[in-house]
């Protein structure tokens, strides 16, 4: 049972896409740059359809042409320096995109003093630099604006602390947006809790994203304390290209069961906003999906919420256990992330599948089933998760970024479970952890957060 | 006036090219790597060869069999995932190779009581893992392989520090090997100029490079305390590719001057072998091309010197200083990197070119002109560089690391002028100063420090 197909972004039309489709942006660069820019937004839209673009561009221009009009000093491999994520949009992006290689999350702390109108200043500022510097372009206040010029797919994405949505007065609050409860396997720094404004800063070049946030920060000075900061990485986007599933510190396959961009699952369990399409996945009871965004508050139509959790990996002990212990542990193959109950990594674990002995292949304290078993079809998140190490002999972990709807339906029923039983539990501990409310995106000329502070 | 070619590599018959051209590695990979691996080493070469040898897998097979073979998985994006360079040859891998987009310097302290035979135990243990690593393996004692398994370049480059070379006793310990003179712009911390054996860990992934360094690390701790470390990074291979001349975080072209991979000029002034090809540098006065490595001792031959400095940034008051000042200060041009006097990066700077009123174009305080000006041709040396930026509020700076053959003739005469007048020493300060014997490349079966230990 399917409701009709209801336009997804009415009101927005000027909107362009926030999705994993990043296009070429207007990076200014002074000659020969279309053609370039097509094969990045071509090359960033990854998968086969890479082969054919680039085995096209060969195939309909002739050799000549292409030497004569190359710059020596940029190859294919290159191309995802000009590659944008757009900057306006219903939604915020650095959320449905696909992580890239790098982020800097940087959580700060309104001076004391600051009022409603300096925040909207600085969200104004913070704004006009998020908008130039993700499509390539160093804001105005700029010295090197040459380090902005290879974006690789920078996004910067809002996120407001408790603090900041109440010093806006006057719109309601949601009750969530504070701490968690508390988990007995939390082991929370204090310092890594707090904040009142949080800029996720991702991009797939390490030296445009230092600048990046370089520049946001400065601009913040003024207004904001520093709370906490961490910077992480996947893979790059040269070595493996964006979109996979990648694998943590410890070797395992992380975010398999994500919701996939642009679609219906990914509208309705992190934007909460259910366009009733037939991809939808229903209730076990043949329901049709729940809207999870209902409850949120109308300055955050658009938006969604983010538990960001700092979670310490022991990668000393992880090292003691085996093979067959970590994929007990977990539940999947170290290789390829199958559940012990199939053969490859998107096989739906079954939870009941015996071995010869009549055990279960999957065993009930295993991190996949701790955080599936029995859990209904609403009870997923969108993670984008980042890894750290910050050096030999010094802490390493995952910055777990559970982007949700709504944390009390989608995000708690899992964190609940887990830190009850969770066999991994053994190899990791919680040391930061941080609600932010995502704010919509907005269309050129409206600053993120307009919603909150003169909706 | 030149002397006839002579072999450069004599007497390593089955050493293989350690410069800027990785070739596809035996990663194991369980099927259908062959074709990737030829894409992957032609795209890793670089340059317009990518163009031709992408289209050429494009317009050579029909789509259908492109389609049916590819891996939906893995896009040519990614090409540099399996990329290779080789671990054993005449040199060690690290030096000559193209920067690449991360590195981690991991600066290591013998343990009290380590003895040479456990040195060489350790730097057995080391090479066999060097050698798995950067090859796309994982070593042995590895449990986490899979996280080796897209080595990007990956290279390890070992230097020995005087207190490791002093154990191996009975070879001669070099006089350069130890802090360098004391220059009045330093301000270093005495935490960053220690250490007996250094990793320099790069590679174009950042996953792949933190399993690296710590397998490398583990395999250590029995024998070392860590004395310090730095991670560095360029711009990413996905964003620019490889071997280009990148920006600094002050926004400056860094590297213009070095001498090219694979140049009679890098064999000459780096690796102090002089091959008298007739592309060698010869002195203002005409005279043949010094043999630089003279000095080094016998288990030196086919390696070089390190000089590492770890230069702060001060990127708050570089804010401060326009363009005009900056590139007063600097003699070169931010946005191209072109000396005042020229018009392109690579134009020779012209020292005595003035301007309309009479000045020199360059200042003769510049760094530019410092760098440069009235110093012989044989002094120059190769940088390998790597930015550094530790977060908001905390330090930034340059991992200047500092390649030649001969470090009273070729670095020290720059590093007096620049410490003694330098527009740009208002805005660095060296933090951190170490000196390293980068012993020679291998054949397989021998460790590096073979030539130290028991040549």
């Amino acid at each position: 049972m399917t409701t009709e197909p209801q336009p997804e972004h009415s009101g927005h039309s000027d909107h362009t896409d926030t999705t994993g489709k990043p296009s070429a942006g207007p990076a200014p660069r002074p000659h020969g740059f279309s053609r370039r820019r097509l094969i990045a937004s071509a090359a960033a839209a990854g998968g086969t359809g890479v082969v054919g673009a680039v085995a096209g561009f060969g195939v309909g221009r002739s050799g000549a042409e292409d030497r004569a009009e190359a710059e020596p000093s940029r190859d294919l491999t290159g191309a995802n320096g000009p590659a944008t994520v757009p900057f306006y949009g219903p939604h915020q992006s650095g959320v449905e995109t696909p992580p890239q290689a790098h982020a800097h999350f940087l959580a700060l702390t309104l001076k004391p003093g600051i009022k409603a109108a300096d925040v909207v200043r600085w969200l104004r500022l913070l704004t006009a630099d998020a908008a130039a510097l993700t499509q390539g372009s160093g804001p105005l206040a700029d010295s090197e604006p040459e380090l902005a010029s290879d974006p690789a797919r920078l996004t910067v994405t809002f996120g407001f602390g408790r603090g900041l949505v109440e010093l806006a007065g006057g719109k309601s609050v949601p009750k969530w947006l504070g701490p968690l409860e508390k988990f007995p396997i939390d082991d929370l720094d204090s310092d890594r809790c707090t904040g009142d404004l949080l800029l996720q800063i991702c991009g797939d070049d390490p030296l445009t994203l230092a600048h990046a946030w370089r520049m946001l920060w400065k601009d913040s000075r003024n207004f904001a304390e520093v709370a906490w900061q961490r910077d992480g990485f996947r893979r790059s986007y040269g070595s493996q290209g964006e979109g996979k599933t990648q694998r943590n510190l410890f070797g395992q396959l992380d975010g398999t069961a994500n919701p996939g961009p642009g679609s219906e699952d990914f509208a309705r369990l992190v934007w909460g906003q259910s366009t009733g399409r037939k991809d939808a996945v229903h209730s076990a009871r043949g329901e049709p999906p729940a809207n999870l965004g209902a409850h949120l508050p109308e300055w955050m139509r658009g938006g969604t919420t983010l538990v960001l959790r700092d979670i310490a990996m022991n990668l000393d002990t992880w090292d003691k256990a085996d093979r067959p212990a970590r994929e007990f542990a977990t539940g999947r193959t170290l290789d390829k992330g199958a559940p012990l109950s199939g053969t490859d990594e998107f096989d739906a674990p079954d939870f009941t599948a015996v071995d010869k002995r009549g055990l279960t292949k999957i065993s009930a304290a295993s991190h996949v089933a701790r955080a599936r078993d029995g859990l209904g079809p609403e009870t997923q998140i969108h993670r984008r998760t980042f890894n750290y190490e910050t050096g030999a002999g010094q802490g390493a972990g995952l910055l777990f970024a559970s982007f949700q709807a709504d944390i009390e339906r989608q995000y708690l029923p899992i964190q609940r479970r887990l830190a009850e039983v969770d066999l991994l539990n053994e190899w990791t501990t919680p040391i930061g952890s941080s609600v932010w409310a995502i704010p919509p995106g907005i269309k050129e000329g409206e600053y993120i957060g307009q919603s909150l502070f003169e909706g």
